[in-house]
């Protein structure tokens, strides 16, 4: 006991978090705490939909720094399972090595469609949304989805059919996609007041007024939550709601301005890591993420857009220790293309 | 001016806003308070670096909506402007529609790497964090950027150097790139409390643990904001920092577990909309966002990944209205491409 107590010690002792209001070393966290998530134990059982991760590629690969990622760290004795089954997608072979899901289920995906139309506030109704659902019906099924619709939810009725979807068997299926069409704000009660919430925030409205906040959707897909099926399969949401009260009104001099770009797109914001979780540096090789973009883009900067990049260095966080996982985001506000080469 | 003004009135009547807490029709927007970003004037200036846009493909061919998307709109008297150069990027033919970033200038980029260390608390300091710009730098300079180092600074030199950075000339340099590597959260004073912000928020910390909210630093390049020779260009944000104290250990009975999928990760949220603003819904024929993404996965779904048909579909927003415009948003969190298509 003694010997794997010390084991776990040297084990949380090489890692750091990028974060001020806890004690530096990882000893300190509190992970006897952390919930097990039971859907581990399920691991092996039905995966149809798998992602071809170019993991295999870095292991026979040298990194490029001489100083090795985590020095002292005892691998787990876990062997690391590969996933069930590989198969090429039809893409270019240079684009083989970006992860990609292969789908491989009898439907291609699920999808729940929510449109709030009518409002208990008849000033409110969406006129023209109908439109916006049969469209997307149509097309989803072409494409091979099995499509459910909601119309005319309340914010307590959105969030339970949400649960009731994530939590729904997805053997057969191998996308989960959720679209929710309503109104919406970034508004929030602040003692007496009602204040805007910075940072993105989202929420969209039920027809009663209610308001469900696109995080709390969003989260019954995460691991412990939704169905195991889920596990390591895409899962999709679309958000066709106001944001905010402003509006990007292309004016000058009192005379209509075709604007050819406008005026906040054109931005990518990437983040280490998830909303609200801690971000992880080996004090001796730097932090996992500078560390794995900067190897990713010596490596692939001819092939691969700085996105695409990102999907490298997000798979790689995935070998970095044998106890802690970082999942890594990017935001594409109007964002094309980006490759790190000069044209001419 | 009276028939400026219904001229006007017809343009604001058509559309209207996905959002509870304003009157529906755009007539009723505070229009005449917008301000005029002054960077317009400056159109047509120095712009060596533009994006090919699918534009003409678009106009080329008939909407898949029988219904016209802006009925009774007058078309904006202003002619639609090109951009000055358009080159092909080396890229697969089938991506050519995509679109693309062509950097054309002397240099790749601009870059502003800000890494603060050694913090007033010793306790904080983040080891190992000299070698991520270190690494960086060579990286960055490799590719043919011109880097900035700033290290160590307080939350209000940040600020200003971020400021400075985005208020400086971009002629020569096709893409702006800021890298803020140090402590993070995602707390706010609320009332006596201090609070985790919901929805994303994230603040990064100066060395004397004053807090810049990293919306504050992508918002000094918006086009009000910034340089006009970035209008157009790619602006590239990197945060390397906590957002929160959560952290993904990945645990099973005590024993460690490699996880070989991560527990949030193969998430993708889109937006019709940017945090804080309005989204456009014509009465008659949905909504602006909702329509496209239904043509382009009409078309484009054998050819394309999700990700690559949101560029699509935001590329489309361009062409709505002539006075209004909407960016849209899409956030991955871990995720991997995905095709809308079954693979066996």
């Amino acid at each position: 006991m003694v010997q794997h107590l010390q084991r776990r010690r040297r084990l949380f002792s090489i890692i750091q978090m990028d974060i001020l209001y806890q004690d530096h070393h990882t000893d300190a966290l509190p992970f006897a705490t952390q919930t097990t998530p039971s859907v581990l134990t399920s691991y092996g059982a039905n995966r149809p939909t798998v992602y071809r991760s170019p993991l295999n590629t870095y292991q026979s690969r040298p990194f490029r720094s001489t100083e090795p990622m985590l020095r002292n760290v005892p691998v787990s004795q876990e062997p690391i399972r590969t996933t069930n089954s590989i198969q090429a997608a039809s893409v270019a072979s240079n684009h083989s090595i970006l992860p990609t899901y292969v789908h491989t289920t009898v439907n291609l995906g699920k999808a729940l469609l929510i449109n709030n139309i009518l409002f208990k506030d008849r000033n409110k109704e969406r006129q023209g949304a109908k439109k916006d659902s049969q469209d997307l019906d149509k097309v989803l099924k072409k494409l091979g989805f099995e499509v459910e619709h909601k119309d005319n939810l309340s914010g307590k009725d959105m969030l339970k059919r949400v649960k009731q979807f994530s939590q729904s068997n997805f053997n057969r299926h191998s996308i989960s996609l959720v679209v929710i069409m309503s109104h919406g704000n970034n508004l929030m009660q602040s003692g007496n007041e009602v204040k805007a919430v910075p940072g993105g925030f989202t929420q969209i409205s039920g027809v009663d007024n209610t308001q469900v906040a696109t995080d709390t959707i969003v989260n019954q897909f995460t691991l412990e939550n939704c169905h195991s099926s889920l596990k390591g399969k895409p899962k999709i949401f679309i958000f066709q709601c106001c944001r905010g009260d402003k509006s990007l009104l292309v004016c000058h001099d009192a005379a209509p301005i075709k604007a050819q770009t406008k005026l906040y797109a054109d931005v990518l914001i990437a983040f280490s890591t998830l909303p609200g979780y801690t971000s992880s540096r080996n004090p001796e090789t730097g932090t996992w993420y500078i560390q794995s973009l900067c190897d990713v883009i010596e490596r692939h900067q001819r092939e691969f857009h700085i996105e695409e990049m990102l999907k490298l260095v997000d798979d790689q966080l995935n070998n970095k220790h044998p106890l802690y996982a970082q999942t890594s985001t990017y935001e594409s506000r109007g964002f094309k293309r980006c490759f790190l080469y000069k044209n001419s």
